[in-house]
């Protein structure tokens, strides 16, 4: 796929789901916590969660506008998750895509319950679904799955627990599948179900999300090592600020770069015969290798 | 119904949610984490809120074994509220069902993320239910719609916001609606949903529940001030403390105990006709409305 042609797909994907994000808490009813709520989903970011719902559902076969609510689920789950991981009492961060993060501008109190609700309205939304009963069940047992104690929290409270201690290959690969891959993986899978795809098509998402989700955060510890905060758009060192364990402290960053591009490999080859077209899918995932923020 | 058959069928739905409770996040893979969810869990409670999911599965024809699940569910998903109510962040209380605070024991960092994993392991646990898709979809979209920004978050940040202002009891009642009455009034409707019951039927649930509810935060209020912290198992006084505005300082105690028997009444005449024994859901309201914590 040419870079334009992949570009092109990449923001007709992202105007949608922003497009559609604008809709959300947005009727007056929720006063100052629809306000908290609204200006951490609508504060930009790549949408890469939810571009892949949609890249999966229309590989598999199916309806993309039928899973754009299930793609702003994952955005709304994501939005949470950071808005919590940036309090005071975890990374303590002030600066996220470029803007003052949550709490900084409304405070704890509200910044707690606006994860709390954007993590509730993800299920909501998710749950109001134009699709049978069948597919909604399907993918909102996936979203659970990977936001709970098999995903992100686990993920989040091995990571917290981990700094400033030697962790292992293991350890950190433990922690990046739960903090980061879940939910990737999720993604994927959402979107092949919203398609009604076959349990083949379910596993290659889970394999495709899964080595791209390792790739993926491995370029995360190399551009926090060497990117720059106004690039990055949050602070650049903070793992090591935090003495954290990285991919780069175990095996620089050359090794790293390598075992990029044999995730990167991994995951495109996971997608082959198991779709009609993958050339977008495989085109993100080699643009996602090659990001530079 | 006699004392003792309503008190021997509480328990007997009580022990069947404590022993399913205990099932949960115990087979050593959450660490820390699921240690520190199971603690606030299973810290007891009157577990009122999945009594009244089996309560109304029974009423409505249902086999509770069937609703236990969701019942669960609910539990969960009432003690992750309590969990970051309670935060330094928001009402930074140290003790709850008699028993030390999730973050006084685990701090603030595990106990915003255990609260964070309890809600999703809420959607988890619903979702796994042995029931036909569509009533665990309606089931699913019942708890979501509580739980988010038409529920007790909002609820939560009212709630908040109105301390150390005169509010009306307009806006007291829309607080306690969203807070307590929305998980309620949903606790009864996903009983009613898991025996595949009418919407006639959901909607005596929804006038019994609301009414229950307003009856409850009424006798809640006066137990703040006139109840033991040793008998109600957390602070006595933090309403007085904090300023806020109640049912009790709108209207004093006799009328609030007027209003409460007036509520009451309400719910169980909501029932009646749409079920085909309600000796026990009318047990329950009034025992609710006489008790001492």
């Amino acid at each position: 796929m040419l870079p334009e042609e992949y570009e092109r797909e990449y923001q007709s994907c992202r105007a949608l789901i922003e497009a559609r994000l604008q809709h959300y808490f947005c009727d007056g009813s929720g006063g100052r916590l629809a306000e908290a709520m609204r200006y951490s989903l609508l504060a930009g970011g790549k949408r890469i969660r939810p571009v892949m719902v949609l890249a999966f559902c229309r590989a598999a076969g199916g309806d993309i506008e039928k899973a754009l609510p299930a793609a702003c689920a994952v955005e709304m789950l994501h939005t949470y998750s950071l808005i919590h991981d940036d309090l005071p009492c975890m990374d303590n961060d002030a600066l996220r895509r470029g803007k003052p993060t949550n709490h900084v501008v409304y405070g704890e109190c509200m910044a707690t319950l606006s994860g709390d609700a954007l993590q509730a309205e993800a299920f909501n939304t998710l749950l109001q679904s134009e699709l049978p009963d069948s597919a909604v069940v399907t993918m909102a047992r996936t979203l659970a799955g990977a936001a709970g104690l098999g995903g992100i929290c686990l993920g989040q409270a091995l990571d917290m627990d981990g700094e400033g201690k030697a962790l292992t290959l293991r350890e950190i690969t433990a922690v990046h599948n739960l903090k980061t891959a879940s939910m990737l993986v999720a993604s994927a899978r959402m979107g092949v179900a919203a398609a009604g795809g076959s349990e083949a098509q379910l596993e290659a998402a889970r394999r495709y999300a899964l080595a791209l989700g390792l790739a993926f955060q491995i370029r995360d510890d190399i551009l926090d090592c060497t990117g720059k905060t106004d690039v990055l758009g949050k602070p650049a060192g903070s793992d090591a600020a935090n003495n954290k364990t990285t991919f780069v402290t175990l095996y620089g960053v050359a090794e790293c770069e390598r075992l990029i591009r044999e995730k990167t490999a991994e995951a495109n080859s996971a997608l082959r015969g198991h779709f009609a077209n993958t050339d977008f899918l495989e085109a993100l995932s080699i643009n996602l290798e090659e990001r530079k923020y």
